[in-house]
């Protein structure tokens, strides 16, 4: 157990904030990073406010973001990353001023609204050398990790289709007009959300958690996004056919408008020996199945996974280990990896596996082009 | 209780046929029917040691079924009606004939090949007067039954959103070429199953399930075929999204190449109020949602179900009824239609409530459409 | 398939009555047994109703079980069998009456009262020669044969510790007051169901799968019988500690107070190797768990099965056959023991693999054991 | 939210040991403790090395408990409670020498060896007026909480019938000669484990679980406690009759050679009018029904939850919690109470709503008394 510890800071995540807490808590479970520095808000009320709140050194709450990204640049104890967890529409130009101020970079998906910003994220961060991290969670969990394996290893053989979904129902009613429910309030707008409100916030998980299990490229797509919700200008349910590089084809469903889902994400991946399915809501197990034989329940923990996966289990199979020790499994490979380069050490892939600026990406790719699909009739487009 | 009994008889269905006996099963399971006379198979020793077997008067064993129509339609104690448990490629001739023979059919699906053989069948039987069921099993479930009382009833609402799929896996290998799985055999084989196999054998059953639960009709879809098994030119696994003429949307997926499903058809519709969700593998319970409530489990002979569903339930809740008794709630269901017919009573909507030739037409339309849908692109087609 | 069909006579079953419908349809099910006489009821004019909605010849329709057994004895072409479906309490003088007849037996459980009854029965079906069939419904479920093999291969090694437990909730309130529910009226009568309503009715079910599948007999057990409905006289849920002869221990848990479950007979085999673990209510699989493998499901119709459960299931995997079916399977197996025994041929311990008086008196021993232990403040007492 | 933080300090959790960064992370979860104090082994190495790994002052580790809780309790800025994570022989001395101390204690469960002691524990606590906290974890899921909310509230009616079990299958085979599973050597050997091992550690939580939600005390019980693993002195299994003051009875089941479970408490509560059922594998959902309604599952997180639970939620339905939120969730009530203790404002009985010395006492009782009735051949003894 190496016993440095990384400083961070914070952009977003004050008072009110539901996710700054959830990052908060990630990249202090496994004691890797500290939190010193925060611009928690637009209002330095509430900054100061929360900053009193966390204990940090009142010379380290910042005003802006810039100005927080200037001074902690300019520090010899400036912090190590930034965490970003602020509304989409504003995760470029955070970024960007901290990437060009070298400091390395956790942020929130999408990445950005557009391909280009997101592709000069990617740019700048490489031509830096800085570590950039973009929070798909659940390619934390350690029975993605599981799957992953899998695949690469051949389990299941060569990968014929993929059936995933990602079924919510928090807004099947008009809960952005209720003047409480602040997350449907921004995720319905499309000043703070994009150009896409439910692929952008979960059709993307589902296009990241797919590629990081099966490693495979969508070649196109064909989408029909739909609005259901009265007054809504941004999709809230969506049907996407998929074509990958390798012949193999996808149906991605993303809602949320699905009565009787809470964040019901599923993946379902069919090779030509066997398959493999894992639930978010059930994250603990892997259901897998050969050709010919009884199907397999895999469990956490279970003495048969792979190594990758295995070390990111804490506690013995049947404790079950849910949401926010995946999103911290996210922030201990960023900080394992940020220690090692610290030290000078050279990264192997495996270090390097967490979801990064390329996922990110293609991510904001994937949403893009599925809004561009739908508005079009629904036709098929190359992703590239 | 009535003790009337309808004399029926079978074309089709000889020795080393699977699905003869699951409908003399389902003909004979309320004692509604009594099969009094066949044409089992082309080989007439098949159809002679069938009808022993089955302790039948050798008279009313028949080489050709035109023989078995023209010779039965003029008995005076002829069949009542003719089940047709062939090869898709043969529904149609069949059917025309005993149609024409003024007998009333129950016919497997698909009833044909194209949609103008089945307005041919349909327009004929109507033309006649005569009663013409068209076996989608899965009607006949009394939680089916269940779901689409409650969405006439307006329980969940306006429906939004139908997910409905159908995964198997029996053809991820290429079971066709053993020599000893017939049924592989003739369901890859254009010649008998038509121009599809997947979306044909399956993907029909989500459309006929979703159509009669929902009401809804499909006004255009995008189907994308796959051919996953080397060597075939059938599908064996389609995604395919759908439009409804109320503006709802769907997204159905059938697969014969999932490994690790057996017959997993499952249909889930999303309304404006609430959700309701089957699944055909353990049919007797219905997932049920409504806003903001804890999901509910509907069980099979609960004392809560419409009466519709709950007398077509034999024995209490708990005490599992499956995929025969399905089959007999179609059977008696017509026969009782049948019963009322041939006492001269006139038949209500509710004596109708079978899958019949219109389903049917429905049914090789959405077959023929999907198929062209694929071949052009997987490009969105009208369904009229 | 051969094409012999055996002639059988039913005492009860008439009209009102629930589970003579059952043993019809089940007795039918296969082709192997048609029925053709009948005292359905002790109010002759229900049994000739009956007698007439089921297409029997009048003139063998019996005022009363004796003359029946007397008549049908006497026949040349009299009933192969007779299928006994009468309250328990008269299940006894029935059974000798069709014995002494020379007419064997098909008859619902618990067998008699006491262990001197069943006793007599089992000695005078042995003396005269006579197959003896107890209706333990769940024996014939192609998922419990399967977990008997896998028990009786060594799959899981030697069986350490038992778990069963059978809630169903029907009698949470009392609607044997009712005055509609006959089928409660009668259990918790004493008169008509003996010492025991809950232990009687479900516990014995729990008794019998359990040593179906594993061969144990119980040496010793320690009961708690409840009685929580207001005004009952007989338990209605029952908790049971367990001493098999090999040292194995086991749990039983049998009510008809457990609001929230139907049919739940559910059964726990765990042994040293692996356990075994079956549902009624989601009958068409298997849970098998080996030592630090991953859990399997098995699945009824998969090609993995012993051809013993294979054989039982008629249908492809994913088809489900439930309660009917696994009725039939035991009808059909005492039909064709009884074919081959009027066929002079001898008789194989599988031939004779249907619950049989031997397991009915192990019923009613463990009954009345159960009720004395409670009796005697919950006491330990021995089974012999 | 507060932002004052207790300090505490730590007896055992060095490196090798595994519950005591479980621990330490649900301590730190809320951020309502910090640790600043160890004694974390009798190898003053490995608490040096520890305390390193946690950047501890090593003015504040310490060579023996003893010393740490005279030095401790005589700082001015001494530890605000003490977290004892030794195996159970140590609990009743380290617990007695901080509350002599005048410091409050958290303490693993069981609490001590015999009733005796930990009566001890609960006087001196009481008499110095110190909180005292034992961590049945369970206690600390929401769901567990909304089903104590829901018995209290009257939803189920009056308790009838508990069914609770905990099956897992770690020591099927024998581990603890593996030389290498600390655990299993330590909880099968009696001079660190005490009377019992299966009982002990997870039969206990069973015990405090269903007193928890149920508030249902025994009154006397009947166990029968197995050892299966060859050359074992302790049980690795057991059955539990019991019987409650008011008139209720239950079955408990702890085992752990049940092959196939992992972690597998289940506790279902059946009551005049409802039942209520929980597992601690997917702890995220409650399944609830009531009489002849549908089965209602409620989800953690749901808008439906009483306040008790959805104060628990941290985040929204549907994103998995598991034991480490739970474990968190007793720490963080523990250090609000403490916290308003030492603000000198009353605690309330809802603030004092976590697992405490009287708990940990019925624990000890419960062990002790099940080995008790198992030696005297499973005879009923009365809990007082």
């Amino acid at each position: 157990m190496s016993n440095e510890v990384l400083s961070y800071g914070m952009v977003g995540g004050g008072i009110g904030s539901f996710i700054g807490d959830v990052h908060r808590k990630a990249a202090a479970f496994d004691g890797k990073a500290k939190l010193v520095a925060g611009c928690f808000s637009r209002d330095f009320e509430n900054t100061r406010q929360t900053g009193a709140n966390l204990g940090l050194d009142p010379d380290r709450l910042y005003r802006t973001y810039a100005e927080m990204a200037e001074t902690e640049g300019a520090r010899a104890d400036g912090i190590d990353f930034v965490s970003i967890v602020t509304p989409n529409n504003t995760h470029y130009p955070i970024a960007k001023a901290f990437l060009e101020n070298n400091i390395n970079v956790v942020c929130d998906k999408p990445l950005t609204f557009t391909p280009a910003e997101a592709t000069e994220l990617v740019d700048l961060a490489q031509a830096k050398g800085l570590l950039f991290c973009v929070t798909y969670t659940y390619s934390g969990y350690p029975m993605v990790k599981q799957a992953r394996e899998m695949v690469r290893q051949g389990c299941i053989g060569e990968v014929r289709t993929v059936v995933a979904e990602y079924p919510q129902g928090w807004l099947a009613t008009p809960v952005e007009k209720s003047g409480t429910n602040r997350q449907a309030a921004w995720r319905t707008d499309p000043n703070q959300s994009g150009r896409s409100n439910c692929v952008g916030d979960i059709g993307s998980h589902i296009e990241n958690t797919v590629a990081y299990i099966t490693g495979l490229k969508i070649k196109s797509l064909c989408a029909n996004l739909d609005i259901f919700g009265e007054g809504r200008s941004l999709d809230d349910n969506a049907g996407i056919l998929v074509r990958y590089d390798t012949g193999a084809t996808g149906i991605y469903w993303a809602s949320q408008v699905a009565i009787g889902h809470d964040n019901g994400l599923k993946v379902r991946i069919f090779g030509t020996k066997g398959s493999i399915e894992w639930e978010q809501e059930n994250p603990n197990y892997l259901r897998v199945a050969l050709v010919d034989q009884p199907v397999l329940i895999y469990s956490r923990g279970g003495g048969y996974l792979y190594p990758a996966a295995a070390e990111l289990c804490r506690i013995p199979a049947g404790h079950p280990e849910g949401y926010y020790e995946a999103f911290a499994n996210i922030y201990t490979a960023f900080c394992r990896a940020l220690l090692k380069k610290k030290a000078g050490l050279e990264l192997t892939e495996q270090d390097l596996d967490f979801p990064d600026a390329v996922a990110g990406l293609a991510g904001v790719k994937f949403i893009n082009k599925c809004v561009d699909s739908s508005a079009a009739g629904s036709v098929w487009v190359d992703l590239d």
